[in-house]
C-alpha cells in the first residue's frame, strides 16, 4: 500500500465525460491498493474564458491582481466539485478541498505566488478515513486569508508540492501525452517515449520547449526528491518517470531534442566595447519585462563589440523599438533584428562524461546545410539558433544522427 | 452619511458591460455620500449552467449536496472579483469577499443553509478605510469551513443578513423590475408601482407568486426591521420601499393582485371521514418532497369526505400517481386532478379593518362568469383558485374593480 499524488490537467478534465475518465483511472489505483490524493486543473479552457472576462473588464493596475486571483480560482473549484461527485457514484468516498481548505499557504505575490507551507494535517485525516481528497491547483491563500494563485503551470506545483509534504511514494503528472519523447513526435517520425529521465535533464528539456511539465514544478521535485511521473490521461501505459541520476543503469548519451519557434533575436552592431555597457543595453530590455534567453556578444575589433540576444517572439517589436532607442543614446552603429528564426536544443546527462556531442551536432547540421546562428551551452545541453524554415530538417537529422529511435537504454520501470 | 446595503441579482450583472452599469450605480450612491456594502450573485445564467454540469455527473445522493455547494458557490465568486476590479477602474477601492472571508457562518445543511451569524469586524475594516466591499451572496462556511449556500433566493438572504447585523439605514435590492407592481404589468396594463408595502403584504404576494423578492428575506427583513427597496438595475426610480406598517399615513386596501400558473389540483372522493385521513392521504405525497399549498376538505355525506389540494404544476403527475395508490389502500371512490388551473390573490393590510373585500371579489368574478374552485383566507390575504384560462381577465376585473391603479395613497418615498 503506498500514498501517490495524482494530478489532471485542463486537458484531462474538459468536460464531464473526461472527468469520468479520470474518476476511473482514480479508482484503477484504488484498486491497486494505493491510497490517492489528486490534484486537479479549470476545466479545458475555463481560465482562458475568466482571463478574457477580466480584459473585458480592462483594469491594468497592480491592484486588479488580488481579484484576478478571487475570480481564477474559482475556475479549479468547479472540477473538485464534479470530480468529487464523480469518485463518490462510481462507489468511492471523496471530498473536495479549495486551495484555502487544503490549507495551502503562500506568500502574498498575487498571481505568482509561492508555496510556503502546506498544513497536511485535515487531509491526512481523510487519507486515514479511506476519503480521497481531491485538490483545487493552483491556488492557495497568503496569511490573510486573500485567495492566491500560483502563475503558470501552478496545478503541476501543488500536486508536487502535496507529494513533496506527504512523502508520497510517486507524483503522477497525467497529461495529453503519454510521456517525455526524445523529441517532438508531430515532427521527428521514430521520436520516442523515454522510460527514465533525470530532473536536470527534464528542466533543460522544460525551459527548451518541451510543455509537458512547468519547470517550477520540476525544480520543486527535484529539490524535494519526490519521484515524478508523466502519463497520459486518456492511454495506459508506463509514462516517463523523472529521478535522480543513477537510478538507471546506464545514462544515455542524449536523452532529447527539445526545440521551439517562440524565438526572436537582435543584434545592436558597433557598440563601444566598455565595462557596464551589458547593462546598458539590457537593462531597458528587462525593465520592460522582457525575457532575455540567449546571450552573445562578439568584439569586432579593438574599439567596438557586437551584442546579441533572443527574446520571446511576442516581445520582438517592443525589444526592437527599445533597443534602437539605446542604440542613439549610446551612439551604435546599428540595430538589426530577425524573428524568423528557431531555437534547437539537445539535451542529455551523458554530455557531462562524453567529448564530441557538439562537434557531431554542428557537423550534422553542417552536412545539411544549415547555417548555425547563435550556440549556447551547459553541462548538459547544447542550443543552437537556426533559420526557422531548417527547424523540422535539422530535428530529424539530429534525432537519426544520434540514434535517438532506439535511444533508451534504462531498464522498464515499475510503479511499484 | 448613511450606510447602505446594495444588492444586485444575477440578471443585473449578466456580462461585463452589466457590471460596469452595476459599478456605476454604486458610485452614484457614494458621490451622494453613503457607504456601501455589496452582495452579488452570479452572473446571468451561470448558476443554471453548473447545475447542468452536476446534472451531468448525475449522481442524487445527499452525500453531493456538499460538493453542488462547492460548485455553486464558484459563481458569485467571478463576479465579486469583475465588480470589484470595475470598481477599482472607476477610481473606487473596493475588494471582493467570498462567503467564507466575509465569515458568514451558516449551519451544515448543504444546498438550504441557515445563516447563524456574520463576523462583520473585517468588512467594517474596509468601511472604516473607505473601501467598497463587494460580498459574494448565496454562499456562507460551517463551523468546519465547508462551503454551504443558502437556498432560493439565497443572495436576498444574504444582503439582508448583512443590513441587519451591520445595522444599515436601507436594505436595496436591485432586479430587474422598478419595484412592487399592484399586479403583473404584463396581463394588466393599469399596473401600476407601489412606493410603499408592508413586509407582510410583500410576505404574501412573494409567497403568491411575485418573483421579485424570496419570501425568506422579507421575513428576515421583517424579523430584524431592516427597510428594504426593491429597484431597478436598469432604469431610474425611487422603487418600492418595504417597511413596517404605520410608516404610511394611510393603508390602501388592496396593495396587489398576484396570480401563478405554477400550480395543479388534486381531489380525493369518497374518503372515509375518520380521525388521521387528512395525513394519510398527505403524508406520502410529502414524504415524495412535494409542497401542498391551499387543502380544502368538504364533507359530502354523513359517512365520507372529499378532499381536495393544490401542488406545484411540475409536481402534479408524481402527485396524481401517489393519490391514486393512497387512494386503492384507503378505499375511496374516485381521484380527480386539474393541471389547467391557476391562482389568484388580493392582498392588503387594509383588509384587516375592512370587511366585505372577499365578497366583492367573488361578485366582481362572478359578474364575469368565472367559477371559483377553490377559496383559502389568511388576515391579509383572499386567494381563489380558478380555470386558469380566465386567469388575465380575473386579474384585470379586480384591479379595475377594485382601483388599483390610482391605488397609491402613500406619500412618495425617499431614500433619506
Amino acid at each position: 500500500m503506498s500514498l501517490i499524488v495524482q494530478k489532471f490537467g485542463g486537458t484531462s478534465v474538459a468536460s464531464v465525460a473526461h472527468i469520468e475518465n479520470v474518476a476511473r483511472r482514480i479508482l484503477t489505483s484504488r484498486k491497486e491498493g494505493h491510497d490517492v490524493v489528486v490534484v486537479v486543473s479549470a476545466m479545458g479552457d475555463d481560465t482562458d474564458k475568466l482571463v478574457a472576462l477580466a480584459e473585458e473588464v480592462d483594469f491594468r493596475d497592480c491592484r486588479a491582481q488580488r481579484e484576478m486571483d478571487v475570480l481564477l480560482a474559482s475556475g479549479e473549484q468547479v472540477t473538485i466539485a464534479l470530480l468529487s461527485m464523480m469518485l463518490m457514484k462510481l462507489g468511492c468516498k471523496a471530498k473536495s478541498f479549495t486551495g484555502t481548505q487544503a490549507r495551502i499557504q503562500t506568500d502574498a505575490v498575487h498571481t505568482r505566488a509561492r508555496i510556503l507551507n502546506i498544513d497536511i494535517a485535515s487531509l491526512k485525516v481523510q487519507i486515514d478515513q479511506g476519503i480521497i481528497p481531491v485538490v483545487a491547483g493552483f491556488q492557495g491563500r497568503d496569511s490573510e486569508d486573500n485567495i492566491t494563485t500560483l502563475g503558470r503551470g501552478g496545478s503541476d506545483t501543488t500536486a508536487v508540492a502535496l507529494a513533496a509534504i506527504l512523502e508520497v511514494d510517486e507524483c503522477q503528472i497525467y497529461t495529453d501525452v503519454e510521456g517525455v519523447f526524445t523529441t517532438d513526435p508531430r515532427v521527428v517520425e521514430g521520436a520516442c517515449r523515454l522510460d527514465v529521465i533525470t530532473f536536470e535533464e527534464m528542466l533543460e528539456l522544460a525551459s527548451q520547449g518541451s510543455r509537458i511539465l512547468h519547470s517550477r514544478a520540476v525544480e520543486f521535485a527535484s529539490k524535494y526528491q519526490v519521484p515524478l511521473r508523466v502519463l497520459s490521461s486518456f492511454k495506459d501505459g508506463p509514462g516517463t518517470l523523472i529521478t535522480n541520476e543513477g537510478q538507471s543503469m546506464e545514462q544515455p548519451l542524449i536523452s532529447g531534442i527539445a526545440f521551439t519557434r517562440d524565438e526572436a533575436k537582435l543584434t545592436i552592431l558597433g557598440v563601444k566595447d566598455i565595462p557596464g555597457i551589458a547593462s546598458a543595453i539590457l537593462g531597458p530590455i528587462s525593465e520592460a519585462n522582457i525575457m532575455v534567453d540567449m546571450i552573445v556578444q562578439n568584439v569586432a575589433d579593438d574599439m567596438s563589440t557586437d551584442f546579441t540576444f533572443t527574446v520571446r517572439r511576442e516581445d520582438y517589436d517592443q525589444a526592437l523599438k527599445i533597443l534602437e532607442n539605446i542604440a542613439q543614446k549610446i551612439g551604435a552603429k546599428e540595430v538589426k533584428g530577425n524573428n524568423k528564426i528557431a531555437k534547437l536544443s539537445m539535451v542529455g546527462v551523458g554530455m557531462r562524461s562524453h567529448a564530441g556531442v557538439a562537434s557531431k551536432m554542428f557537423r550534422v547540421l553542417a552536412d545539411e546545410s544549415i547555417n548555425i546562428q547563435m550556440i549556447s551551452t551547459s553541462e548538459i545541453k547544447i542550443s543552437v539558433v537556426i533559420n526557422e524554415k531548417y527547424l523540422e530538417l535539422a530535428a530529424r537529422a539530429l534525432h537519426s544522427a544520434f540514434d535517438l529511435s532506439g535511444a533508451s537504454l534504462d531498464e522498464p520501470t515499475t510503479t511499484d
